[in-house]
């Protein structure tokens, strides 16, 4: 049940937290032997937090729509007193002294937390992997990889386990698992939510964000997360609206560009007739599709890498040399790389972005916002490095990585909303980005298009 | 004559700028063979100017301040149909097609451009150096260095050849001269003058600046040149306000603190003293003197040199390769340096700023301004690559910058203003720094201080 749904019953005492609680621990047991999606689980604090969310909510004490509703965090979100690994046993045994915002405002607001979230070590790599805590299985088909690196956010809301989770997505960490897991992920505009009290990636490539069940979901957490925050300067000061007023349902008049690039580069005929199905559906309910070009798509790849890299390799080179042995060894290697990276090359790459940016900026002055593919497949094999497109074997990671980087190199607001299923049965995700700061009118586009399809995340058959 | 009471000459038509172009030009003739200011002197184009504004005044259309002022711009600044060689031969037949944004708003303002201005070779260098075309000189003493990197801006406003005239700090390069040739530089805040059209040293530490005779000068300077550019991305939409409204006189009230830091470093005796006797004024003035601690001091130059070196090599890392051996030798070494400092080493250098700019911000958020020497030595003589400071020997360069680029990494605002001549008969300035975008109190303060003594930039015998 969504978030949207299960508060109202909350609210209104006709479920208790004590019970919304035992029934997703209750999910949990049946269904993380299968998924792998906790790094940590706490059913004993969960308890104790419902059980005082009852109290206070029958106390008239009511504090909002997340008020006693289950989340998990992605495990390189800081918590108080809860070990926070980032994916690595190196980190096995780190502590935090204090939530990061993102967990301090859910905890304010009222939410349970039932645990810590599996991950691609360190956040770095698309696939949910990860060689300490186990890999992270597709709920979809267990044989299947989540995406990553927010894997295990992924697998916990499709499966029923949370409510919401929170992910971080810096060349598509919330996006890549959202669509392969078949469920809603935002990642908002880059300074619109806090990054205090996370481990960085890249400073100016993350983004935390919600992965949810619904679009009403999305927009439920976004009022409760979003919004200036002293302790990261990266974070705006412009007022943060009231995103539930964007479920409108009409999305009349809308211009949506379709980026011709997109579908030029290797895509699964399957995953693109989804796609192509879905931007038409948009175009019923009244939105005036256009195509537009990018030229510069082909330098999203290269721009993201060479930054990425380099302030991943700054972020963690302590630990790469002292001890890189224990590192997962593909996260090993891309951290390695990076350090070979010069600063002039970096400042380069920077610059290049600009020039990208201006291009992405052009075209959203004509259109309202530009919709995609989110993958060109569904999810791959477990493990496997290469995938096959229309015959042609290809790298798996470039291509989980290669539409949505995109607006990690423009910070731009993206979402992936269900679009159906492949004929493998596995999900895949319609991408709407929008103008920055104007998570808004991607979460109306996004709604709309799911009142019309009824394309909720659906419950796999775990 | 300053820019100030030339200006109310030239308004009422006591003066004519046709006749102060000449009288300039006149100077300029008498003193270039000793100081070699200027790469590129105008003399036809800038009587043709001082014509039409003659004209213009005689038809009652006088621009302001500005009009029929003669200026100088540091060889940097583009000039369209100027060849514009930022100080190297390499680019000795770059003619740009168009102003950039500060000489088209003097252009504007109805100034007139005298020529372009000798300059370190890409501005990297502190002494005023150019195997291209000639040494600087220093108006005080020619065996002695202007200071770079705007040597020739220094020199010919200090001689009176330019009553304004323009350089580009990037670790005190308006300052370093201005100090060392008895005359006024204000770095304004970092990106409250547009940077558009300039030769790049370092994005993120560069800052145009105003050379002048006195404090009123730098404030009608900067009344044409401050506020947002749209070509200029790192330029501030804050309003400007009229800085001549700063000129009260009054400082009563000021808290400035006194940086005990820089006075446990190397620093000449005398300029210490004229540095002491300064600051004691501003304290007579009204002005509460506090000693204050900048524990992180000495990271100044690490982090600098890290991010200078890295940004500079990245701007200029094409000529570097292909035309390496055309550069000034020293200019060469130290970008050639720039080729092995790693992106993650220029990340770290980043993120200690950051730290070192809160510590900054702290001591600001106590006292109104800060203040202390702009160089710990009056100026050296030229080539020389070591200087002695009490008997010890110690490397030129990163002497000369050691005070300035504390506040290129802040970005703060900061002035050198004229604080008196040592016993070796050469000038030294008294350094105010402020809080960004705060130019209004350190002109304040230089204005007060400047009124108290009298000491304006005094015309060197030459």
């Amino acid at each position: 049940m969504s978030a949207w749904d299960l508060s109202r019953l909350i609210r209104d005492r006709e479920v208790s937290p004590v019970d919304v609680v035992e029934a997703c621990l209750a999910r949990i047991e049946e269904t993380e032997p299968t998924l792998n999606s906790f790094i940590t689980l706490m059913p004993e604090q969960a308890r104790d937090a419902a059980r005082r969310a009852e109290a206070e909510i029958g106390r008239g004490n009511y504090r909002g729509p997340l008020h006693g509703i289950p989340v998990g965090l992605k495990d390189l979100f800081n918590t108080a007193g809860v070990k926070t690994t980032s994916g690595t046993r190196i980190y096995d045994n780190y502590v935090p002294d204090e939530d990061c915002t993102v967990a301090a405002r859910f905890s304010q607001a009222g939410a349970i937390l039932l645990g810590k979230l599996n991950m691609h070590p360190l956040a770095f790599g698309p696939t949910g992997e990860n060689g300490d805590y186990g890999h992270m299985h597709n709920p979809w088909n267990p044989e299947r990889i989540t995406g990553g690196s927010s894997g295990g956010s992924g697998s916990a809301t499709a499966a029923g386990q949370c409510t919401i989770t929170m992910g971080s997505d810096t060349g598509g960490s919330v996006r890549i698992p959202a669509a392969l897991c078949g469920i809603v992920g935002l990642k908002p505009t880059y300074g619109r939510v806090s990054r205090a009290g996370l481990t960085p990636l890249s400073w100016c490539l993350d983004h935390p964000g919600p992965m949810v069940r619904t679009v009403e979901d999305a927009a439920l957490t976004m009022n409760v997360i979003a919004g200036h925050d002293p302790l990261d300067h990266a974070t705006s000061e412009a007022p943060v609206p009231d995103y539930t007023t964007a479920l409108t349902g009409d999305i009349r008049g809308l211009r949506i560009g379709v980026i011709r690039e997109y579908f030029e580069t290797e895509i699964d005929p399957a995953v693109a007739a989804l796609t192509h199905r879905a931007i038409a559906v948009l175009g019923e309910l009244g939105a005036e599709i256009v195509e537009v070009s990018l030229p510069l798509y082909e330098y999203a790849q290269p721009i993201s890498n060479a930054i990425l890299s380099a302030e991943a390799t700054a972020a963690h080179r302590d630990i790469l040399l002292s001890d890189g042995e224990k590192l997962y060894p593909q996260v090993r290697e891309r951290l390695e790389e990076g350090l070979f990276i010069s600063a002039a090359e970096y400042l380069r790459a920077q610059q290049a972005r600009q020039v990208f940016c201006n291009q992405v900026a052009d075209l959203l002055r004509d259109v309202d916002l530009l919709a995609g593919p989110v993958e060109p497949v569904t999810a791959p094999k477990i493990l496997e490095r290469r995938i096959e497109i229309e015959g042609q074997s290809l790298p798996a990671v470039p291509m989980l990585t290669k539409y949505t980087r995109v607006y990690n190199i423009t910070g731009s607001p993206a979402i992936s909303v269900p679009c159906g299923f492949a004929p493998d049965g596995l999900p895949a995700g319609l991408h709407l980005a929008g103008r920055n700061f104007d998570e808004m009118t991607v979460l109306r586009a996004a709604y709309a298009y799911q009142q019309a399809t009824g394309w909720h995340a659906q419950r796999p058959a775990l």
